[in-house]
């Protein structure tokens, strides 16, 4: 479609939303035209979407139907912000999407990856990304990380048990060897500094092929 | 799961919301222990994904978008309702289920029936009704029939044009030809007493088993 869709994913304290934010800047400052999103990107459909999935109230939702709505908040994301941005040859730069519900639904709930992909698929179409960073550090290591920044709210995820965040990391390597092509690994256990300077090169390889 | 799920499908028109009433009500009188619903069934989360499907303002809706969501609401709506009263052996008569999407937004909308189907596959699973009735009504005349029935508020279906309402039609005898087993047509041009019996008959026999 002209631009380059690239995802950043992992585990919680990975440092990826950090990291995003980052190149994000210095891809501007280098001249290049980028938009930084994350799910459910401010679309009022989605976030509509979004507000029934986080309701603490619906503690009787299913599993299924959560991972549907997720789907049709990211389809229309897709559509209403994502595709258009890349249509304008932009840099899309997305926090989370499709690999996220495969690792935490598919997987780690245990719906199936092939049944989350299938109806991610439906949701996305042949949108899948040009390019995919897994931000790569053991749960454990992950979630100290988080305890320890006092400044960062928690969330439901931050909350689970330590083996379901060992289930997503599991996923996230399964993925990895899946998908070579669309999935790199950057070694999150490295200084910020050298995780940022890795994430911004594989992506300027990537913009110079 | 003990009791027998049974749908009722077709055009606008075609009787079926009058004659799953009364059905229900002469299976009752029978001593069946009967659920009459249609979705979203007075789910509260189901209610609230129909709203967002339905809401005017919408427009920018993806037509996808529109599919999960109708999936999503599905899931809840049987998870909540419908499947805890087939384990309780009930009969749940359900006027429009699976069918209607893969109709109207699978063929009529051109997003594909075997793509609206899986992801509806993943909503329900296995739990395919037992028995369907499609109430088999040439569209112009069923359009015709409620044009003349001034107690009927119009919906947005209804406001279709004729080429929409031949799809469907269309749509709904693919499926019967592709689910041999599962769909029985009923022919909707007799009047209502006898598409009534018809109606009973089908499912009485269903029952005897």
């Amino acid at each position: 479609m002209g631009g380059y869709f690239i995802t950043f994913e992992g585990g919680e304290g990975a440092g990826k939303t950090t990291v995003l934010h980052t190149v994000t800047e210095r891809l501007s400052q280098a001249g290049y035209d980028v938009l930084a999103t994350r799910e459910p990107g401010g679309i009022k459909i989605a976030e509509k979407i979004r507000k029934i999935i986080l309701d603490p109230l619906h503690t009787e939702m299913e599993e299924h139907t959560e991972a549907l709505l997720y789907a049709a908040a990211r389809s229309q994301h897709l559509a209403e912000k994502i595709v258009p941005a890349l249509k304008q040859g932009k840099i899309v730069l997305c926090d989370r999407f499709v690999d996220s519900s495969l690792v935490y639904q598919g997987y780690a709930r245990g719906l199936g990856m092939d049944e989350v992909l299938k109806i991610n698929q439906f949701a996305i179409g042949d949108c899948m990304p040009d390019l995919t960073l897994f931000f790569d550090i053991e749960p454990k290591k992950g979630l100290e990380r988080i305890a320890a920044n006092k400044d960062r709210e928690q969330n439901r995820l931050d909350l689970e048990n330590l083996t379901f965040h060992e289930h997503v990391y599991k996923a996230y390597h399964i993925l990895a060897e899946r998908f070579p092509a669309r999935i790199q690994s950057i070694d999150a256990n490295q200084t910020l500094e050298t995780v940022e300077q890795e994430a911004f090169d594989r992506i300027l390889s990537l913009l110079k092929k």
